[in-house]
Formats: structure tokens, C-alpha cells, sequence
């Protein structure tokens, strides 16, 4: 008998991702779709060829609850946390794939999303879904904080770094592919105005994942982001500097990384830099870090689908947490060559 | 009249776009192209409706001391440098798009470039071409070793930092078009394998564009050079903490590059972070420094075209500064939208 | 003394491509610049690097007219005719690069855009500007109707079959980059929906440009557009049945081809199938007619830049032509590698 | 218990297309992999982060038969037939990727492909493995020549149209993503020459697939391939003149297209042009046929994945035929978005 589940805004990027993971995973069956401005469509008006034999209803947690087990929110923020509170109450498991339950911290929320919180008496319960530095909690939850793909990208390359206390201040350049912009058009996600260009944008701890990225790594972080044309792939290349007497070279952290994330399915340490193309289509992080001996630096670099690892299939490998399915059942680990 | 000025390497990307510039430059006309296995064929051969009336010749210091008061060599490092070395003898002023005059020590480059320096000897006089650092020394060379374009861009973002003492340790974050591979096939440039990815490559020191940066910067630099898919472009994100008791402000940062800047025509402060196809096609840097006063950080981002500002423009622009001409005149700095 | 020129609808990718085109034309001086809802901010908030010293205001006749000998309109259809019929009361000279002066008849015009036209009397006058078909025309005329980009690469590649009665039906198959479909966001220029995708759209005469293509060749024509991730290029692949007796083999026709466009200095003849980077950034058309003897079947390729013959260079052609100026000054013919 | 099947070829773009979709087909078991140049090299050395945990040996028959009841032949034309007839000759049955066996007539393959076949007394025994005209016979078969990629897009588009005698010639304008030309780098495949580019080559008669469409169609056709930069997906647009008198409008086309496809699991016949990204990885064509009434003439448009329906996941449907497995069993059909 399979688990029920929902997909809320099956009309955006995350939210088709969605339904390609889910759609072959053998553990749960989708029961309900709901979106925005694209509910009474079929799905297959907004993509085309794409029937899963149900009907897109308008976003509401009685629906839901009369179909789901567990419902992934794939909303707007600021939207998804009354669903969200909703859904939980009529006893439905909850993964939301927007920012609404990231950060712990309500003031933090305002500032970063420039309005109160709408449910603040839920961040306290909301676990943060990143599985390989909350895998029990996340087991235990019922409202899963799925992460933001920059913070999963940073988090992955970063984490052996600080909780051995290797390093205080952390450099994290990341580049993004064009979906991690949504679908909603504008000057990040017109083609002429994107393709044969690159670029960086909100530096200087302006962009809304930085509190996020510090939260869970417990330092300060130079966070700026880059977009790129290509429309799924993410990569973060993290910077700092040793702290004296580390003792390190690039086998003993390699080692270091290894240790940290054996037993954890879906991140692979790697041996050399890793190109966003490895884990297109997947729910996998490549992870590869090197020590400059001469400049006592490290630099991790890491790989990841923004709508993989960084969004939907992130989601997945919660939900089987969540679920108490196996960790990596139904989790794309076979990159989508060429 | 006109200065005579020749080309050798017109068949590779910075030969081409060598040649797109010249044609319309008011101050010199092109009298000799040559190339290393594509002599012989006409240049509409290599690229298809281009036809300059002139054959392409092998690669001969008496040709083009024959043809030429100015040379651009575009060829393989290891191979323009006895070619430099034979036209500055026969009185022909060479600009030397490759390698081999960029580092100043003999033994820096044996240890980049894996053999030893063919022609250290004139190491001593070489200068190296970023005007916005060595314009008088240029306007009184022989022979001008035109900057890497990582250099380019990382130098035009931090320059105005550590000169004035403001950092003592840069990372340096960039991104590159995949024409920066150039145009013997590889993993690096086949298509399928770069379209649809993004990734870092050669880090930690490894890449030789890193001793080319320190000679300029005269701090340790953390370079990561990364590869998107784009045919030219290309950015520098560099982050570093400033030095305690700085005073600085974004607004202040931003003045003094201004001022830094002023009387440098190819070089714009801008407001927001450029991306490279605000500079596409021109000899252009944009560069927009921010400080991060709650961490203590700045963050510098610039944009150049990888071929332009990168390398084929900036090279005119030292021929223009060696002939004495206008030093604006003829570079491209009107952007190709869209 | 330079013409003065002005410029209704800079902030769409043909106005800036006009803009460019025109900042190096050496004989004349862009005095003005309109635009729709972009009018009141500075060219470089919408375009950031390019300034022209001139403000951009709203489209009015009363202002184009205190300013310009002629005026390129880049306005949507149904909006240019009255500027145009008020620019030409005040003695402007008018380049229309929108449609509604293209098709002759206004009650095709009426079909294929939906609504009556709105300045009917000036059909008569108006001219096709084609510079390989109408160019004594343009010459003399007060109002040129710029072609659509299908219609010029479709009629470049035909011209010469239906000229000599070679053909009574044409199939013509086109590739057109994602610019053509202009800057208003939509579902044909989403990075996402449209990177990593080609294909066919408004087949059967449904296209607005096929009463315009068979206006001017004269025979039915089976026109199908196709959309394909560039941002700009443009390539026409015409096929059709050789009358029966024509005793023509690929040579013979390619003289035919050759003799017909001598004379024309924006088209080019050629051996090989062209690409449409062969003539980026270009006013230029290359064609290449091949008869397939076998099968009695002739096939004519040609490629143009959308942008460049296709709209914004073939306008500044036709502008040439209408101030008497010489027929290629300040067209760009190098194309853009790589 | 699973068939075992084996893939030679794997380091090319079919090959590992094949590796991704037989790894989640439920009736197989990928039992042996073989390469030319590759082979001694990890399969993750080719195809980061793949592993089957097997070796990729040398092409050797031997060796296939002791592994395999089924051999999938990825490798160049006159490679395979050898191999092919040697698997035979042990038993093992062969669904063959490349060129070898789609001509039935030698001597047009000795024309098509330069040199005299290999293996002509296999010939006649070899079915062409297009599902649509072919199932019952490929079901019977030992051998299966999988059809190339633009037949496969012609041939859905156009079959019924010849099969009802309402045509007696074809114009078929195609266009191809870059991986159609393979991963032996040359000018069309690397990435600054093709990106930003599309034009058609090959044409009138000229590319190898003319003779193998009009085999199977059984008119002359007029075939223009074109590449356009994506890394996968193709389009097939087929125009041609309708037999006076035949009495069709698009919607009474339509109906025909559905009730030929009826029973087809891997065809869509549709109501608007398809993009090639609605087949993206998956083994579906798309195929939307519209009557223009007012000039005669039918046109029909296809969209497949080249290495989907056009390459690999046509071969596994061939496999599925071959092994009486269940005809869709394991073939995608969920298009990858976005």
C-alpha cells in the first residue's frame, strides 16, 4: 500500500519536478495537484503531454486532507505557511518547498522577507530539511523547512569545515542556472536578456539565503550569488582561510569529508572539481575539497540540480524520512547524459 | 597614413575578433595575417565571409617585418616568444596576446607553463599590458605582453584595493565563456558537453592564470576559475575582509574607485553588479564595488568580454598607447544587445 | 553636414540594434529617441552602458519633427501608421519596421492583423523595402515599409525562381532565433521554455507573414516558422518542383543566382549551405540555390540576422537609399565570431 | 527472472542514453558493457558519477555471448555489421544503433556510405526497427536495424499520408540538436561554432538518411537537415501537395493520423505544432498534421528526442518487441521539465 501525497503549485518549476520524481517513485502514489492561476486547467495545458488522470484544484487544505497523507507546498512564500499550519492540523504531513519555516527566527524572517510572519508559532516545530545535518529530527517531524538551493549547494561543501572548526569566515560564490529565477517573467528569465550572459546579483548579504546559510553553518558567510545560462545546475565554491595548525593537506580533508558523509545516499565526495551536468536530473550533491598548502586556504566546491538536490528531489528524500521509507528509495542518482 | 599592422594566429578566436576591431579602426590598417596550420587557406576558409584581400602566410619574422610597423601575436605559448624576439630585431613592435612575456620571473614561468622560458632575455623589457596600471610604461615598449583575461578581470576588481593597503588576501571567483578554451577540441569546448553545465576547474593555485594575478595584485590570491555556457564573457567576484579601522562605507569604496578609475577610458564604476553582456563585444570593464560593513567585507564584481577587454581589445588598446595613437581610439564600447 | 535620425521604440531589441548600427553610420547623427512606457528614463536603465547624450521621450510627430530629417518607427503594428501619417505632414521621412505598411491591400491587412487599418490612404505610397527588389522605389520614396525577417530571408532565397518562372509553389521552412519574438514576456521567450527546444508554430497561412511573403513573390508559398534557442540568426530553407523543360543543374542555377544579386551588396551567393552566424551583427544575406536533378526538386537555403537584415540593418539600407546616400555606407558586412 | 542485455558503445551519447534508460527497466538486466577507445576505463572515467559495477571491455562477440541474450550495437557504420553477424552466429540477438542493415539494398548502402557492406547476406533478414510500420515483423526478428533519427521524425509525420496515396512527393525540413553529430570533435559539434547558430546542410539528396526515408516511404522526398544549438531533441516538418480530390480538412486529417497511431504506444498525435522539448528524454513522438485547404497542401509536423525516439529509446523498444516483453514496458514517457 502506497502513501498518498500532494503537490501544491504543480504549475512552477519545482513543482513538475515534482511529478517526474514522484511519478516512478514506488512508495507513494500522487493523489492530488493543486496550483495558483492554473488551477481548473489540465496539467497538461501548462505542460504539454504531461496526465497524471487528475484534475489541478485551487490550493486548499480540506482538499488535501481528504486526499493526502502528505502534501509538498511549492508556493510563493508567505503563502504556503497558512497551508501549511492548515494542513498539519487536519493531519497531514507537511514538506514545504518555500521559505516560510527556514529560519527559526521570526525577526530574521521579516526583515529578510519584508513582512511579519504569518505563522510564527509553528517555526519553533519545523525542522530543517537538509537530511545530512538533520536526518533524525526530520524523521521525527511533521512540518518539514525544505532548504533553499543555494543554502543545500553551500551547506554541503561547508559543513566537515566548520563543525570541525576549521575555519571562522567563510567565501561563498555560487552559480545558479536560469529556473532558480521561477516562472514568473522578468528580466532574470527573458532568454535575449539572459542567454550569453552571466553575472552576479544581490551581494554583500542582500540576498534572502544568506541568514539561511548562516543559520545552519554557525559562521559568517560572503555570500553572492551568480546566474548562468543554463536553466537547472548549481554550483558553490567556498573559500577560507585555515585556521592555524590544521595540519592539513588535501588527502587528510578529502579523508575528513569521506568520514563525514559516509552513510549519507546522496552526497558523493569527489576527486576533482565537479560540473553541474554530473547530477543534472538527480538528488545528488558532488562534493570535492582542496587544501592550498602554500596559501593555508581551502576551497570546497560543490555541485548540485537546483531543482534536484537544491529543490524537489531534495523534497523526495525528505518525504521517505518523514514517510519512514527507505532514505533513498526512488531518488534519480543516474545523471541525465549528454 | 596609416601604421601597418599584422596578425599571426588569425585562424583562433582572438585572431578573429583581432581582426573584426582593426577593420574599422581609423589609425592603422591590417597588411599581414598569418597562421599556424590554417596558412595557406583564405581566411573565409576558417570564417566563412571574412575577406581582408590578403593571404594567410605561415608564421615568418621577415614577412612581417616586410609588412608590418606592429605585430599581434595570437599564438601558443612557447611559440611567440622566438617569433617576438625575431620581429623586435628586424624593428617590428610586437603585442603578444600569449603567455610567454606575462611573468616576469623566468622561473615562475617554467614552473606554470612545464618548460623552460625560451627567450628570458627579454623578460627584463616586456611590459605588461594593463593600461590601467602600466599606460606610460606601454606608450614607451617594444613589445607589450597583453594580460590572461582572468588577470584582466580580477585586477580591474582589485587594484583599487590593494593598492591602498586595504586587503592583505583576495578570493577570486570567476567565470569564463567557453571560448576562453579556445578552439582545439576537448572536453572543455565540445558541445554537448559544456551546454547545460556549469563547474569549477583547476583550483587551489593550480590554474597558471594564479602567479600572473599575484605579480599584479601583490597579495596571495585564492583563484577558482569556472567554466558556464557562454561563448565570450566572463566575470570576477573578489571577496576579502578589509583591514580593521577602514572607515568604509559602500558610497566611499565606490568614490575612490571612482577616482582610481577616472582618466581610464575602458573601465566603468558601476552601481549595480555587471554582467558580461553589458560589456559584450567591447573593450570594456565594469566593475561595482560593495561593502558588507556588518561582516567587515567587501565585495568587488567586474564583467569584461573574455575577448575583448579580455584579450583582442585590451591588445589594441596597447597598440594604440605603443603608436602614440588616441588611446580610445577604435575600441569598441557600445555593447551588442541584445 | 550629417542627416539627423530619430528612433520611436529604443528600448525594443530592433531600436537597439538601430542605435548601434547607427552610432559608427558616418552620415548621420541620431538626434532623437522615443520609446512607449520606457520614455522619461535614461537609455541606460533599460540598455546599462549605452548613453547617447539624449534623452528618451515619448513618440510624438510635433517632437520627431523638431528634431530629424527622417524617423525609424520600431513601434508594435496599428501604433506606427499615425505617427508615421503625422511625421510625414511635418516632412519627416519615415522607415516603418513594423507592419503596417507592408501589405498593400487593406483588407489582407484587416485579416492578418485583426483590425482595420489605420491610415489607408498611405498604402499606395508606401514602398516594400527591399532593397534587391524595389531599390529605385526606396529611392524615391517618402515611406519605406521594412519586410519582416521571414519574409526577406523566404524572398532573398526565391526572388530569382519565381522571377524567371521557374517554380509555381514554394515551400519555404524557417528558423528564426528568440529575439523575433520580441521583449514582452510570454511562453516564446522564457529562458526555460524555450533553451533546449525547437520547433514549428502558426503553420498553413496562419502566420501574419505569409500574405506578406506571397505579396511579393507571387506565388502560393507553404510558409512554416520555426522557433529555435539562438538569440538571434534566421535561416530560410525553400523547396519546390522546377518546371518541367528548365534544364538547370546547381552550377548553371548558381549563375542565374549570382547574376541576379550582382549589383545587390547585401547578398552573397554561396557554395555551402550558410549558418546564420556566418552573418551575425550583419545587413548581410547569404544564399546558396542547389538543384537536386533526380528528383526535379530545386532547394534554396539562405541565412540572415534576424535583427540585421531582417529588421534593423536593412532599415538603415533603405534609409541610405531614401537620403541618397551611398548604398552600403555604415552597413555592417563582418560578421560576429566567435 | 531478467533478460541480460549488453550495450557496445557506451562512451558515445546512444550508449550511455541506453545505460540510463535500461537501468530502470524492470524486465532487464544490464549484464555487459563494451567501448572502442574507452575500453579498459572505468564507465565513470566517460560518464561522471555512472557505475554500473561492470567493466567496459573491448567489442567482442565472444564476450557478448557469454553475457547476453541481447546486444545493443552503438558504434560507426561498418563496425557493427561484423559484430552483429558474429552475435548472431552465438545466439545472441541484435538490435543495431548504426547504419549497417537499415538500406535492404547494398548497393545504395555502397553509395550512401563509401564503401561495399560488410555483411550483405544479413541483409535481407534484417528488419528495419520502426515500430509503427514494422511491429509484427521486428517481433519475429533475430536483428533489428534501429531506424536513424531523421527517418524516425519523417516517417511518423508522413506514413500516413503516403499510405493513403495522398501524396506523391514530400518536402521534409528537419532540424537536429548537436549531439545527432556525434562526440568525435569537429566543426559541428564544438560549442563556440555552433552555439548562437543554425543553418541546414547536406541537402538535395545529399545526406546519408535521403535513401533510408524514401525506402520506407516509398516517394522521392526532399530532406534538408538542419542543426540548431540544443544538445538533444528534433523536429521534422513535412510539407506536401494533396491529390486533388481528396476531401480533407485538418480535422478529418487529424482523425486519420489518430486512428493509424491507435495502438501505438509511443505516438502522440496532437492539436498544436509539438516543441521538441515536450519529448524531451522520453521514446514518444509528437505529431500534429494540419490541411491548408486554401492552397491544397498538407503539412505535418513531428517532434521527437533524437536520442530518444530517434536513437536509444527506440532501440529499447525494439528490444522490448524482440523479447516479447510488454511493448511500453520501461520506455519514458514523461517529457524532463523545464
Amino acid at each position: 500500500m502506497s502513501f498518498r501525497v500532494g503537490i501544491a503549485g504543480v504549475s512552477g518549476y519545482t513543482g513538475i519536478e515534482l511529478v517526474r520524481i514522484l511519478a516512478s517513485h514506488p512508495g507513494v502514489a500522487i493523489t492530488w495537484l493543486g496550483a495558483g492561476k492554473a488551477a481548473g486547467e489540465p496539467l497538461g495545458a501548462t505542460w504539454p503531454g504531461v496526465d497524471l488522470g487528475l484534475p489541478v484544484g485551487p490550493v486548499d487544505a480540506a482538499a488535501i486532507a481528504a486526499a493526502c497523507d502528505l502534501v509538498f507546498l511549492a508556493l510563493p512564500h508567505g503563502v504556503s505557511a497558512p497551508v501549511a499550519r492548515d494542513c498539519l492540523a487536519a493531519g497531514v504531513r507537511v514538506v514545504d518547498l518555500g521559505a516560510d519555516f527556514r529560519l527559526k527566527d521570526a525577526a530574521a524572517y521579516a526583515q529578510a522577507y519584508g513582512a511579519p510572519h504569518p505563522v510564527p508559532e509553528l517555526l519553533a516545530e519545523a525542522v530543517y530539511g537538509l537530511p545530512e545535518k538533520h536526518r533524525d529530527a526530520i524523521a521525527r517531524a511533521r512540518l518539514v523547512a525544505n532548504p533553499g538551493c543555494y543554502p543545500t549547494a553551500t551547506a554541503i561543501a561547508a559543513l566537515p569545515l566548520v563543525e570541525d572548526g576549521l575555519v571562522d569566515w567563510l567565501v561563498a560564490d555560487c552559480i545558479s542556472g536560469i529556473s532558480g529565477a521561477g516562472r514568473s517573467p522578468g528580466p532574470r528569465n527573458l532568454y535575449c536578456e539572459v542567454q550569453e550572459s552571466a553575472g552576479a546579483y544581490s551581494p554583500a548579504g542582500a540576498h534572502r539565503h544568506t541568514p539561511e546559510i548562516e543559520q545552519e553553518l554557525g559562521v559568517p558567510v560572503t555570500f553572492t550569488p551568480h546566474l548562468a545560462p543554463l536553466r537547472r545546475g548549481m554550483t558553490a565554491t567556498v573559500s577560507a582561510r585555515l585556521r592555524p595548525g590544521h595540519g592539513l593537506d588535501t588527502a587528510a580533508l578529502r579523508a575528513r569529508y569521506a568520514a563525514r558523509y559516509a552513510g549519507h545516499p546522496m552526497v558523493r565526495v569527489t576527486d576533482t572539481p565537479p560540473a553541474s551536468r554530473e547530477v543534472r536530473g538527480t538528488a545528488l550533491a558532488r562534493v570535492c575539497p582542496v587544501v592550498d598548502t602554500a596559501r593555508g586556504v581551502v576551497t570546497v566546491m560543490s555541485a548540485i540540480d537546483n531543482l534536484g538536490k537544491g529543490a524537489s528531489a531534495q523534497a523526495v528524500h525528505n518525504m521517505n524520512l518523514l514517510l519512514g521509507l527507505p532514505e533513498a528509495q526512488g531518488l534519480p542518482t543516474l545523471p541525465e547524459y549528454p
